[in-house]
């Protein structure tokens, strides 16, 4: 089938890949609609690896993705065939500890698309099980399915806020999962979020969603700013979703006593943490890898009108263009938040 | 000073009564703007006693109220002069072992407005802890910010349902309290809510609310229509805002494994509960009395524009017809909500 | 093989049972040493259904068990040939919603050792998956192992009452899983338990445990005696592990001021419950079903030497005498706790 | 009155200091009998200051003690005279906002014990709100009572752990607060705890307790050895209580995934973190600062005899020695845990 491969480091093709998949009984066969490009799409194209994951062989990329149920197997009985689904792309090990624990995402037998040696979804058609599949409610496009996945993220970052209703949060960065936990967060309660980046034009895009307060700490002291608009109080939860490591350990500042901080960024190596500052406010922390059960709570919100991704796909390009459109993607647009690729 | 008295049961007057309050450091003076009538003020007005509260001489009535600052302690830091503040009605005692704990609302020491023998603040100053008192954001009304004390009680339920971003909510009851409720999970991140009542004018005024939906208990099975709804699965959460003890047991059915009950309506006696039931789908009940720390949430929603109070107040008398305000509330028309006195 | 066999309601039967079991990759096999007789053991063998679950042909007794691995499956990394495990006897579905959200015990799929139509493990050999093996540690018999499954659902109590070091407790009911319940949350952190029970042998085994207090409610009120004993506050933590209707809704008032109790004993029809008591003290409900991630921590506490089991075998059985270890398990003696089976 | 005054920076005085207090109406007065020297004292004597907390008049030392109700205010009642009580040292302001969020150690402006200007209570007599004086069962000792406030540490380290029963411990440091961290975790429900630490002194105490696993890091390594005692997956808690920036970020990779870490132990400057390890192993983290209604429960479980204090008092001085009391302490000996200082 057509997929669009990623032969070498920055070598990436669209071409016939010979892929023969079997259909289990939990399993549907999915025709692709709609597929984002992530961070993590671009950081295999341009290096061949993260950390420990290294491309040896060619593979397929993309992970973000929603598409049409064609086959399913015997035992499927959450979706139906001509279902618009999105795909949950992380698989968990039966009964590992993890799972059994209720943390699936931890698993480290998790097999999940596009991460060497696995193949992703970028291609005509993908065989996955039916409990990882999510049908899309009417009303919602394909590539508003597909923005599921970045937005699991930013979903499993609210949950592990524990939000209280009208909590205040602040989100350090405004790329796309800084905005993601931004819809998030105030989708699950809070009143007022405060975003902070050094670009202008992401925080134009978030500051265009109601109850966002940008703070541009390129030309504004975030501690000042934080502590002027909540009475010198601080607020109630921080999500660090810039991945900096120089935005530490200066920005537990700016959380209340007993205020809770959640790292999603990710980085290479250490950053520096205040021990003492954290202990005499009471700060508890929290971190994320990937999400759980989280697609059928993005679905949700989206669905009810309550988180509006559409305005986040900012360039769709067609499948055939698929390698312009990584091209396009690795270039860094300060002002684009989600490309898409259009398979239907 | 003029104020709304309970002389004695049924019988209310407007009248002069003398009332000499001291101000404390951490007190400040209140002029009342606006006073909204609960279902426990026109209880002691009818009945004269609710539970071991028993009226035995005449008492002000009134605890749901917002007014201006004109006054204040030494040690006042919270609040300035000229601002419109709402308040939190019940004080504990300090240092109780339920303050200590951080649940001050289950101390038997609470003193709460207008509960025998204590008088309430439908008069027109009052002396007020400095701690309960907030100020009420630019853009409220004083009638909005007296909205607070009722939606507290909501707030609280949803604090206490731990809501995760996405769930789904049943709030059995559409009275002032279920509305409440149903504001209040919304806000605090519910994708939806079904409301249950018997009476299609409350209904109506639920149904003005997004994400909610409706369900006339009159008319239709409500654990049908909720299977229905949600693919047999049932909710994440049900509030029980009613108080009707006939909604017992059935009503738990409703809920998904694993879901979460706050039961918020009281009632005198007992109901039926099912316990095997609730095992066998690892139900978990919560109980609220009043609240804790929610004005402030109540205030930061409301003035971020997530909850819509103003088409809750139904009608509003000015003080001197206080006791025809009264009068009305006890009428019952179901149409209406909340009635409220103007004092301004 | 050689299996204790219910023919039919009060027809039990040692006799050879036909029964191939194939060995999957991620399966173990064991030589059964070890199993304990069960209240539902008891209750299908005098009653021959417990609700829906009817034995319809002749099924196998028996899901308290230990055993030796005597052989694995090529994917089973947990348990060793030759280890002495003990087996969690509930199955649920791979990716089941339940299982993917941590409450595996909830699957409605779930396939549970002697609930018919689904064999039990009195026999000589059983074919069970590995992640639900545990390694029983050195210096534990096979009997002690067996006793993991009774006491994993007081753990499991103890789990969900999240008690916090120095809590007291109140467990109502003295019978096994009363026991248990007492052991775990003693073990789990609470400083001492009140047990109440009407049966004097019942109790006297209980108050051979350090730091557990009898209450006979047949001669003392409970109440009264609670409030003594915790000066007027009562306790922090009921367990209610009698499954008697008759102690509801009073047990409730021993609990403090945001109490927390836990339903463990299960009943038919409903029981009374004081919905205005639970708020006005700010009371929580858990209730429990089965277990789940227990059976390594009952096997850690027991290893430990922080609970003792061994004097709760109040009688061994050799496998031959299985059918009159039955009889003698449903005589109900009120000094027995667990009547065991030696099948080694 | 007769108290140990610290007239400058290492230079301290048993003398005769002048002091009126009166007392109010939730107040007591306490002939004190026992004091025990925490860390915090020696530093105020050797350095003068501890943070921005600087010594610029003479103090009285001492935060840790026990005593006799001589004297009691009118409101008082969960105290009577002559009792034995211990006391809590820090009294945060009535209804500040920490207060009735249920935090009140992290009100600002608590009012502690001999930090200054605030005077300690190695004197005398003193005056101290009665709802924070705790009654010391019968059986236990003066001395025994003056070690809550160290142990009172532990157990907030072990309620913020929010162990599951069961759960294995690493605890890091094996100084007073280590030990009391590892009594209070074992105490709360903990089935084994690992304690590391370089000094084989310290070591041989904590070892002294059941289900103490000693590690001597400075002889083997930490991260083998848990994976070694653990099968490979790592502890569920990991109490930091050294203060040593040297163990920092290596010891949360002796985490379970899942697992929590509680930074008990203080230092200046920052320490180094990896963020993304912690997110692969969904670490979370909670700090603690002193504790909240910690001492009752404290007193209970020493009263039950779950934990044993009275190994941990190394040596005890008369009143009139107090002066080579903290001399003795400061020396610094390894084999000490807790110096005390009689004043009965």
């Amino acid at each position: 089938m057509k997929a669009l491969v990623l032969e070498h480091v920055k070598h990436l093709r669209l071409r016939d890949f010979p892929l023969e998949e079997t259909l289990g009984p939990q399993d549907v066969r999915i025709q692709v609609q709609a597929c984002g490009i992530c961070g993590s799409d671009i950081h295999y194209y341009l290096e061949g690896a993260i950390g420990d994951f290294i491309l040896q062989e060619p593979m397929i990329l993309g992970h973000e993705a929603a598409g049409v149920v064609i086959e399913k197997g015997s035992a499927v009985t959450n979706v139906a065939l001509g279902d618009l689904v999105c795909m949950e792309p992380g698989i968990p090990r039966a009964f590992s500890p993890e799972v059994l624990a209720g943390r699936y995402n931890l698993d480290p037998g998790v097999v999940f698309w596009a991460t060497p040696p696995v193949h992703g979804c970028l291609r005509e058609t993908v065989v996955h099980p039916a409990p990882f599949c999510f049908k899309v409610p009417a009303g919602l496009s394909p590539r508003e399915g597909a923005m599921m996945e970045p937005l699991a993220i930013g979903i499993e970052a609210a949950k592990q806020a524990h939000i209280s209703p009208g909590d205040t949060a602040l989100v350090i960065g405004a790329g796309t999962i800084g905005i993601m936990s931004t819809l998030s967060v105030l989708a699950g309660g809070c009143s007022q979020v405060f975003v902070a980046d050094v670009k202008a034009e992401k925080l134009e895009i978030a500051a265009s969603y109601a109850q966002v307060a940008p703070i541009n700490t390129a030309t504004e002291p975030l501690l000042e700013r934080i502590l002027h608009e909540t009475a010198g109080r601080g607020v109630d939860i921080i999500i660090e979703a810039s991945g900096s490591p120089r935005v530490y350990p200066d920005f537990f500042k700016c959380a209340k006593p007993g205020g809770k901080v959640v790292l999603v960024g990710m980085m290479n190596g250490t950053v520096p943490l205040d021990v003492t500052l954290l202990q005499a406010r009471g700060i508890s922390i929290a971190t994320i890898f990937r999400y759980t059960n989280a697609f059928d709570r993005a679905l949700a919100l989206v669905s009810a009108g309550k988180i509006d991704v559409k305005r986040l796909i900012s360039k769709t390009f067609p499948f055939d263009d698929a390698v312009a459109a990584y091209e396009y993607a690795a270039a860094g647009h300060p002002e684009v938040v989600k490309v898409m690729i259009d398979l239907s």
